[in-house]
């Protein structure tokens, strides 16, 4: 039985693809190169890939002529703060492009699932993290394969969905997961910055778990 | 008012562009290098986006761990018939990374419409092809965007979608379009083959359609 697991190489994907392990699933790993500023996330993608046995861990890149992200744009900054809609942080139409490639991905070796670490309680206010978005996408891979012409189904899983962050930090725990591993600053400085908004995400998530983060700057 | 139009090189995209212009868009052209042992598709693209005065266009490339398809692995022949099932050409969620390459795209330009040029009618029975797809990957983009967010849509356009091969040559003709700038063959000879199941279906396009294909081995 095997899974496609789309892992960044944050707390997220992290546990979601531990769950899979857990299931009982082969795990196959891919990472994309989208050309994120972070560029430390890709090394802990590969640790964590290593640290869950992976079968096999694929860093794809995806090129896209712009994306008017602050993520990936050099002419803008990292907010240092959470903004109240879409922040600048939004990457166009990622969720959606890195799925894709995670069913082509799973329906040439024959995977059951492509699991996910998207989160709709705690997110970061992005449109391709919501519920309703992974549903639709489910019904449009019932529609999109080879095998679903032959009533095979392809499911995309995303366990950690209704979870918050602290419940998440948790069920990595539970797990034996070592959460010093990942990364999740928007910047690649030698220790996260602790003050951008996924720092901050972070931060209160082992702070409402109770327990200590083991990446540098933990408290 | 701009649109993106996800262009191949071959004849269908080239219909379903023109439209797009004859519609009064701008059009920003995407193309994709998914490692297709049919490289002169490639080219046929650039002369595409030329002929349309295409405002941009990008050739992109799409990278994937394996494929498993007859038209990128040099270990499997392109067949020479067409087969009932899904043909082994079949690329695996090959139009769902295309598409969501194309809505990245359109959401940073702020360009209204994504247009492709599938087709239903003389299709080769992929099942990113049918227009159930389409229609689903229609409400998926309505969840998908930054833009959706705020009520705003984007459309995903598929002008061919009821057309018959034979009436998309018709139609390219009406438009003034220069078919021996577009190449179907799956191989990527001096000329077509002439016998791969695309070569086929074009052939019998300009013979319904009552005109002389002005590629290499029209008759």
């Amino acid at each position: 039985m095997k899974a496609v697991c789309l892992i960044s190489g944050g707390m997220d994907s992290y546990v979601a693809a531990a769950i899979a392990r857990e299931e009982g699933y082969l795990l196959y790993g891919l990472t994309f190169n989208y050309g994120q500023k972070n560029r430390r996330e890709l090394t802990s993608a590969r640790k964590v890939a290593a640290s869950l046995k992976m079968k096999k861990h694929w860093i794809v890149p995806v090129c896209l002529p712009v994306t008017g992200s602050s993520l990936t744009d050099p002419r803008r900054a990292v907010p240092r703060k959470r903004t109240a809609s879409v922040p600048t942080t939004y990457v166009p139409a990622r969720n959606t492009i890195f799925i894709s490639h995670g069913l082509a991905y799973a329906e040439v070796i024959g995977a059951e699932a492509v699991f996910v670490g998207v989160n709709a309680i705690d997110y970061s206010g992005y449109p391709d993290c919501r519920p309703e978005y992974l549903r639709q996408f489910q019904r449009l891979i019932d529609l999109a394969l080879k095998k679903t012409v032959k009533g095979d189904r392809l499911f995309l899983k995303a366990p950690l969905l209704f979870l918050s962050k602290a419940e998440i930090v948790k069920k990595g725990l539970a797990l034996g997961l070592d959460f010093s591993l990942t990364w999740s600053c928007y910047l690649s400085g030698r220790l996260p910055c602790g003050s951008c908004p996924s720092c901050r995400l972070r931060a209160r998530a082992f702070q409402q778990a109770g327990v200590r983060d083991p990446s540098g700057r933990g408290k």
